[in-house]
């Protein structure tokens, strides 16, 4: 298996961007990311996308944004696993590099969620649940991640306070991020007080609607080698899927998310590393809870510490192990299929040394994890830079 | 880079299965070629399928199947580029099995089009044109290929019985195929006395709407021979994926299907055959001309030459290049997502001497082709049988 870099990295300002379409957004991350790698052509594209369909009418994104960039001819393909769709388009590229099909790769994640109302945005984001028994029944998101965070609360204490030092800790990294949605100072008061949604979260617990595209390009060592010149490089050591039912109803435990548990120790074992290795992680918070669900699954704090480590500023610049320094799904925003890649952009970003004001010192082993629907699918990387 | 071969095969009887859902065809289609393949357990799953969100309001199909397939925990993805979603999702195992991330890998494809009304399946299926140049205008995919063909028809002289003479062959191929759609005996004049659709196309030029899935297992060589015994071994020897622009507007010819070309001359130049090589292919006949266009573009026959070669039986069995021996798109059906692999089942079936009534004799080398939309994206694979 060859060895694979991230060579450059891209995206744009994300929000309600009411002025651009889906194809319009890619291609200003795509172009951003050619560009910071310094490079012309690639020999595949992935783009991690959730619904298309459902949001902009649009299927066969592949060929839509191959051409839209100019590049008609080179393959590409769209990869979705819900939320965690931009994770799976760097797992694809991955493997494209690591077996010697493709040198260079330009991984993509895109979703555009403002073009239909909201009962739409609602049905369509309900569909990375299970149609049947959980979606037709009426439950949506914020009610199924309410009620992993009751039972959250009910075994281990968690309050609403721990959840709102998510919401405080993450709106405070965005105001560091000039591509986050959000620009809030918030307060655990500002949160708590804030229009209950699905109770125990509050509309200050949950991520937004967005529309963004983030992009990074990969390639084989030698070829980053050549490209990278002195900036540092940047290698994904480790790669970790997994899945786990798709219902709550189905679960053992709706207090801890197996498949996040799994991806990070397939990735972790691939990389050689162990949680405390990890200086920098950028999590899938789509709910707070969240948050501190998969900085359990993931082996930064013991099952039920996750809360009070929040409480306590472990997660913040500084702390034990600085989580969500863009801002998050919470406060840079979530177009679900993009997130993934954004994280990259992140982490990546951290490890060059190159996050101004966001920078954690010293940082030179990340992670990233996205995960689909209530934990449904999952997907961790491990990223190191060279010393 | 680890050489891959397919060690199992299944699919499941394809038609109109108002009686089953999604979840319960793709099973089949896995559990067949699982058993076929006689293992139990795989270290990834991938899943063509083109719009499950608008056929059946469901996305993230990896964790909901591979939860019901029993296999909860398994990494699992979903990939799409239209109608050739399930040519993608055999090249995603590849790179999978080829890299090492991966040794054992269930590739399947699916596709449910029949639980919505035609207006929804007419706009679901529009979704791979352009959304805002083509589909928003009316145009649908019969109007896109009819324009293909009277444009063939102007430049080279195809006639509408050599369109016929497609279909006659590919209906004449599924009465020998129990797993077909249609088990119809056609005559040239039976297809030009047809109901038009678009003209040239008639009815019977055109492929079905169809509920349908198949699986095939792969693993590397190693694996392989550990496993399949004295059963013969099919190998992946060439792979190649292109793009072209999505909409017809964009292309400087409509007679000729550039994507196509382009992801044989990769396929072709790995395994180091040429379009002499081919014993058998599985092509992309979502309507009559299609299969010429694609038999011209595979290099099969020289451009121009697909509808002479078609009426003179050299695609048929004894022919010159047997093309569709399963029935094709047009007869066994096209379940869009579903259609790649299950090209792919009907090509190792052969190259294993299993095809009973449809063998072609001594096929030790084979070829399947399918695209997305107009040709706006294509994939080819070669696969040879161990001598």
């Amino acid at each position: 298996m060859r060895d694979v870099a991230i060579i450059g990295v891209g995206m744009t300002a994300w929000g309600e961007l009411w002025e651009k379409s889906l194809r319009t957004i890619w291609t200003e991350a795509a172009l951003a990311a050619l560009d910071d790698a310094g490079v012309d052509h690639v020999d595949y594209i992935t783009i991690g996308c959730m619904s298309p369909g459902l949001f902009v009418g649009q299927e066969h994104l592949a060929s839509l944004l191959a051409d839209e960039l100019g590049m008609a001819g080179v393959p590409a393909a769209r990869v979705e696993t819900a939320c965690a769709s931009g994770g799976l388009a760097l797992r694809m590229g991955l493997a494209e590099v690591a077996s010697g099909l493709s040198d260079i790769v330009l991984v993509t994640g895109v979703e555009k969620m403002n073009d239909v109302d909201t009962a739409e945005t609602t049905y369509a984001l309900g569909t990375a649940a299970d149609q049947e028994w959980e979606a037709f029944h009426g439950v949506t998101f914020p009610g199924l991640y309410a009620m992993m965070a009751r039972l959250h609360m009910a075994k281990y204490g968690t309050t609403s306070e721990q959840l709102a030092a998510v919401s405080v800790k993450n709106h405070a990294n965005a105001l560091l991020n000039p591509d986050a949605q959000y620009h809030l100072k918030l307060t655990v008061e500002d949160v708590l007080g804030s229009t209950m949604v699905a109770d125990p979260l509050h509309i200050f617990d949950c991520s937004p609607i967005t529309d963004g595209a983030a992009a990074v390009v990969i390639a084989s060592m030698d070829v980053a080698r050549e490209i990278t010149g002195d900036r540092p490089i940047v290698r994904i050591t480790g790669s970790g899927l997994a899945t786990d039912t798709i219902t709550l109803a189905n679960r053992e435990d709706l207090t801890s998310l197996p498949a996040v548990r799994k991806a990070a120790e397939r990735a972790y074992a691939m990389a050689g590393r162990v949680p405390g290795d990890i200086h920098v992680a950028e999590v899938h918070d789509c709910f707070t809870i969240a948050e501190i669900m998969t900085t359990e699954a993931l082996g930064f704090f013991e099952p039920g510490q996750g809360g009070p480590a929040a409480e306590k500023g472990l997660t913040g610049h500084g702390g034990k192990i600085p989580v969500n320094t863009s801002g998050g799904l919470k406060a840079k925003g979530h177009p679900v299929g993009a997130t993934g890649v954004a994280q990259v952009v992140e982490v990546a970003t951290q490890l060059r040394g190159e996050a101004g004001q966001r920078q954690v010192e010293g940082a030179r082993i990340g992670l990233t994890q996205t995960m689909g629907g209530s934990g449904g699918s999952a997907v961790v990387h491990i990223l190191e830079v060279e010393s």
